[in-house]
């Protein structure tokens, strides 16, 4: 594996864009290693997404924002730059189905997801042999109507004190405060268990089952303070028949949900994910 | 091919049903060739397809009915008996976009589809050279608002005059009135451009662009009165990414398009569907 | 859950078969709750799976062998009956890959896989955490050209010892002698990670990256004396591009692996394969 | 829809190639539209497919080769430069079963394919009718193991009449001459109704139904003289079961053949495609 570094850009589209990336980073004597780029052809926005190898880099990435800013400010740009070796630190949250986590827990463990998870936090305390058995540290928060304030202020102070860059719903039944959602803008995915937007809100299955679809769907999203409307980023379907009763929905539902959600958890981490309005460009 | 009969039974589940069918079968020396059968755990009911051989079948099949009523009647079954030979009558409805009609022209044509299809209608002379190139008429009625009773109104003597058993809407851009659905109980198909219940009505494919989903859906579904929402038969998803612009979905929807419809037609006119409620049992 | 049993039949098709199995449920008083047959066409055999409700089922399970052959007798019947509460013994055997381990413990114990797992054998001592966790005899066997034999009877000595009904190949990378294999026929299943025939033996996802393939397969199989040749009874494939390294198609396929496995055992345990020569016939 | 031009380019990696481009492009005011770009791991290779307006573009395309060459001499690019206005003209070889035939002629009508169709080629007087109803010009061209030479010797005389950039054989079941392939490298695509390499050769449905597959596949690839074993382009598969006799599997592979090969060729016309070795890089 090669230490590269990735940048992240989008602005309204204008002559000379790659040119003064690719020449920047050629300047400072990088090796390219993927560049992809995207154009919006309904309001002409530009979009990309270029990766570099470090090895022969010659600007350290602590001067990168000072010499790249004239560039993009002649661009008007909103732009970030990543290191691929950094792992961002998750925190996930989960209350009793137990699959999406176990299985983001293995897909850590093995590297498939370069990220740190340094805590869960659930409102139960069915999952704890799970954390115990990778030795991550579990935070039981209960959550009533009563003390949701104080319990989102303690998951809060938790995700501040192991600085937390990404937090994950994995199937977390609880509905986030508008307060807590507009702390992370876009640091927030949750899996819903349809296809989005049919079946919104709750028991997803249940509404699919009595409409009587043939194919059931999971849908990983960012969270937005619309319940179920954030940007989309991921979604998968399994196909089923009139033999299947809920039960089944919920069991075929379960092997979506976790493919589905690792998936948008590993292209954010890798720094893959660009928003623009409610929806996402994805540089796979 | 073997010539052979279909039985489609649903009534409350009872012990002795398949005993009394099979063995009803057996006594008229029929050799079956499918028995599948399903049970609704919730309500506790019973449904079943039977494809038997009628090489050596003893029974007239004028004379069925009257020889399997009184079974019929013990077990309070709804029910229906149809030869596998007998090829239904199909009209098939269009507006301007042809593929889903020449989809099935070219099905219908190769064996695919054992119907006949007696006459295509439509509100546009657009589609009459593929309609000709099969030789099958082709009715161009207008329908307007002022002229809507009107139209509906040739359209179904068309239908009586041609004895037509299935309506199938090919990308039909009209919503047909109550009255002219009612007529026309589990008899009418339709092909919907998203993956219904999402993007109910007008441009799913707008909708689904501005939501910015990442997979795009059609749905083949019986008509009923409410907009879109009749017992879904068939449905299908393709997957779209941000590169694509609204008319990539269009040109992704269409190969869905075809391929759901398709295969409810085909299952409509082999037998295998049941309706219970608003959901239907297939019988592959 | 109902408590329910199981026939499974095959023999030449014949007039009144249906009639016959049906016909001796309902006159010992029990409930069919699925029927389903299938005919192969090209040498006319037929195939049948029954499942009923044991609750006012009068015939002891014990007095069903003496009670039903005659009718077996009659048709030239190959049957066997099971109840569906009869927990199958299934010994896992792995190496160091232990996805698919993880997979089938996990669904074990979610009760998906309806399943006793008394133990597990490994040729190495990695996945020994995994056994623990879920508090499973884990036994390590290491396997050399010179201990084989000896290493394959000790395994033999456990499966007795445990009443092994079904031994599972997780990603178990030794090639198991004819001799053993002939001792399980129909109770070895395996799975091969590549779309079988293509990529038999060793490398299956090199060959795969090296033939420039589009999509990436996985089969699950019983395990016959020639090298992954046996009956198939599971497949998935997942998309795969130019920009996949080898190591992307071992991730990418490890979800297949998965879920291609986890289905195909599962189907075993609940009594939904036949086997007609090379080819399995599948109750889903 | 603008129109733009494409540059592909493929050579040895090196610092400073994505900035060579994108700088002479914005040298002569071009918009660049799409960048995308690939690097192999293994041996190092670099791989770009660069699409930009050519509204504003100052330099004539008669004069491209002439101001490109510098770079590309410097750097070793093999390159080629395609107006996406201009329309690849295309020969479809066709001999019984039409389905592709019918299938790529509707797509290039209703503008999905962006190409000429000049004439189709067969050995049998078949499809004729689809070409008349196209108004396209029709040869038949009977083979036998007498006439293959003088016969192909026909066939290539017509291509170069027609001016012909690309060969689809869809479901043209002659098996063509090492020194007719020679004379059309990377100009040849053809559909194979397997998941190469799965059943090369003969008759692959009737393998794939004797193996006992739960999957059946179709490939297109570009033809080499080795059989079956060129770059395969595009890949589909589709569900079957044991309830699928042979002729459902010819049924079920049609609709997989007609959009695997339509977007194999889809790619083709729109400049999207590389060959590495036995390889292809798709930007799609």
């Amino acid at each position: 594996m090669k230490n590269s570094a990735v940048l992240l850009v989008q602005c309204r589209d204008q002559k000379g864009l790659d040119a003064a990336i690719a020449e920047f980073l050629y300047r400072n004597n990088g090796n390219i290693l993927h560049f992809e780029q995207h154009q919006s052809n309904e309001d002409n926005f530009y979009f990309a997404r270029v990766e570099w190898d470090l090895a022969d880099f010659q600007l350290p990435l602590s001067e990168f924002t000072e010499k790249f800013d004239p560039i993009a400010a002649k661009f008007d740009m909103t732009w970030r730059v990543a290191i691929a070796s950094y792992r961002p630190r998750v925190a996930i949250l989960v209350s009793k189905y137990d699959h999406c986590l176990v299985d983001l827990l293995y897909r850590q463990r093995n590297g498939e997801l370069k990220c740190e998870i340094p805590l869960i936090v659930s409102n139960h305390p069915d999952a704890q042999r799970h954390a115990d058995f990778h030795a991550i540290p579990y935070h039981v928060i209960p959550v009533t109507k009563e003390n949701k304030a104080e319990a989102e202020t303690h998951e809060q102070e938790l995700f501040r004190h192991h600085h937390i860059d990404l937090i994950v719903l994995a199937r977390y039944m609880q509905i986030l405060s508008p307060d807590f959602i507009s702390r992370y803008p876009q640091q927030i995915i949750n899996i819903h268990h349809s296809f989005l937007p049919a079946f919104i809100g709750a028991k997803p299955h249940l509404q699919a089952y009595e409409r009587g679809v043939k194919l059931i769907g999971a849908t990983a999203h960012y969270v937005t303070e619309v319940l179920d409307d954030g940007p989309i980023i991921e979604q998968g379907v399994a196909r089923i028949s009139h033999k299947d009763a809920l039960e089944d929905l919920v069991e075929k539902g379960r092997d979506l949900e976790k493919v589905v959600l690792s998936r948008a958890v590993r292209w954010h981490i890798e720094n893959r994910i660009l928003l623009h309005g409610n929806r996402t460009i994805i540089f796979e």
